[in-house]
């Protein structure tokens, strides 16, 4: 939640500074995949990147829809969780000589990716939920539905193909 | 996977530089837990987290001893992304005052701890399972069952209880 934490007196302020957290985390994640989706070897790999890049346009817009419902202006707010997961993401796409090995490890760093925003829009449209804003919680639902497949297609392509070739 | 992905040459290495991520990870929980106990209100919540210490305990314990199976010493490797993750849960923990609200937080705050080990032991017991290191694949499929099982629980106990509280 970063910075502004302090500011958080009540359950609405504690959804809004939420939604801050995600629309900079998702920021971060455009600005990261193309670098995953150049680094792939994997055609599936790829495509499932590039899928997701298209996903995560989406994703912002719902989140700008959504902060337009709450009559706030969209902005972003620090998030060293994201920074540090898009961080190791990095290190590792630049430290990987061997392509199988390397597209194994884009997947892991992919799916810690995937996986903080599964927790934060859980979370989130857990809250806008009980305070009675539906609209707000459908969107985030949305979200939320998106990423968890996102991360069983991730799963299933290391299973199926990315693994075994690493492995060898 | 931080400062040692460079050594990455095999799915081999991938897989003990994965286990050296989780192993300072681990550390971290166990150094970031006793501040959320102390911290939360409910007295379900405040056991949650005891649990989770415990569990987090036997999780360090199953990591080493897949470490010995791979005759490898226990050893950590800088993971910026558990030091981000923990980072927002402290500034949450220290910035709410209102014990309900804080709560909810320290909810969200744990599931992205546990989102974040759910994350990687998948990736981890995969790639062990990918290797032939079944015994490994074991221990890790151990913990990664306890991560989803109280990724679980704190959903629950935060729509049944904590966020009605702090959405009053």
């Amino acid at each position: 939640m970063g910075i502004f934490s302090k500011d958080i007196k009540s359950m609405d302020d504690l959804l809004r500074h939420g939604l801050q957290d995600v629309y900079y985390a998702e920021q971060q994640v455009l600005k990261a995949l193309p670098t995953l989706i150049d680094k792939a070897t994997a055609r599936e790999l790829t495509a499932a990147f590039k899928g997701h890049l298209g996903e995560t346009e989406q994703q912002v817009a719902r989140l700008e829809q959504a902060f337009d419902l709450l009559n706030e202006k969209p902005k972003g707010t620090a998030c060293p969780a994201i920074d540090g997961i898009i961080r190791e993401a990095r290190d590792v796409a630049g430290d990987i000589a061997d392509k199988y090995v390397l597209d194994a490890a884009l997947i892991a760093a992919a799916q810690a990716v995937v996986h903080y925003q599964i927790t934060r829009y859980g979370s989130l449209a857990a809250w806008a939920e009980e305070l009675g804003q539906d609209a707000v919680a459908t969107l985030l639902e949305s979200t939320l539905k998106e990423e968890e497949k996102a991360d069983r297609q991730l799963s299933a392509l290391a299973k199926r193909k990315v693994n075994a070739r690493a492995a060898r």
